[in-house]
């Protein structure tokens, strides 16, 4: 009650950190190019354990992650019902997506492409770290309402 | 219009690469952490070709910001009036603000912590580069829908 240096942060269970990155399909993924940090929104989905996204072969960010790379993602929201604000971070090591069988099975998940235009090249990354955070944000910050929910419900 | 490899992406100008920048005040933040990309939401101003935001002293963040060190924000949203999505990347260094002077004059910006708690230190982010694109989303890509503005028009 009275931590003095942030009252109202929560550490997320790692169970919860999984239920969190599910509820929201865009991510921003950080990844180190020519020695320095660069950053992307993703539209990723969640896949046994992984996090999958697309993006078009050739780009920045597929050579990003061309090879082994060590990458971070996060991803946050406001939960709906208490007003609370979470945050996630996934840190690990994005691969491309080789296999035909593996690109096959992937391409079925529900994985929508973060913009129009040819995206050819899936990428997973497998995590090293998964840790999250739970708070009140402060009045009258201001944050995003998530339309998952509502996108969803009207896919018709 | 048949550029096949992303037919509804635009490059934004500078200016409007800092427009965007203003309409938002979350952004998150990429950095170098033992030599592996890290990443933060962060609640940014834009201050006279910089952004500024605060974070608590002596943490993660504190620490990787703590010298001249390389970083990336990226911040987002979509056009309400367009319906289009829109990404800058400012890359840059981040240094701490330290002189009295300089952070009385910070303070007196619109800048809300992120989230409750203390937040007593203030870095600053001159960047390098800043790039933008306004791409179209998807259908049915799932995004946020920004709460600025009726946050700013409810605050009594």
């Amino acid at each position: 009650m009275s931590n003095e240096s942030s009252p109202q942060v929560q550490n997320l269970e790692h169970h919860e950190c999984w239920a969190m990155l599910r509820t929201v399909s865009v991510g921003r993924l950080a990844v180190l190019a020519d020695g320095r940090p660069d950053i992307f929104p993703v539209n990723y989905t969640v896949d046994g354990g992984t996090l999958v996204f697309r993006t078009a072969q050739g780009t920045k960010l597929a050579a990003a992650t061309g090879g082994e790379a060590a990458v971070a993602v996060e991803a946050d929201g406001v939960d709906p019902d208490t007003g609370l604000a979470w945050s996630v971070v996934v840190k690990g090591t994005a691969a491309l997506v080789k296999s035909t069988e593996e690109v096959l099975e992937t391409s079925r998940l529900y994985l929508f492409p973060w913009q129009a235009g040819r995206k050819d090249t899936f990428v997973r990354i497998t995590p090293d770290s998964v840790t999250g955070r739970r708070f009140k944000v402060t009045d009258p910050m201001t944050w995003w309402t998530q339309i998952n929910g509502s996108a969803k419900a009207s896919q018709e």
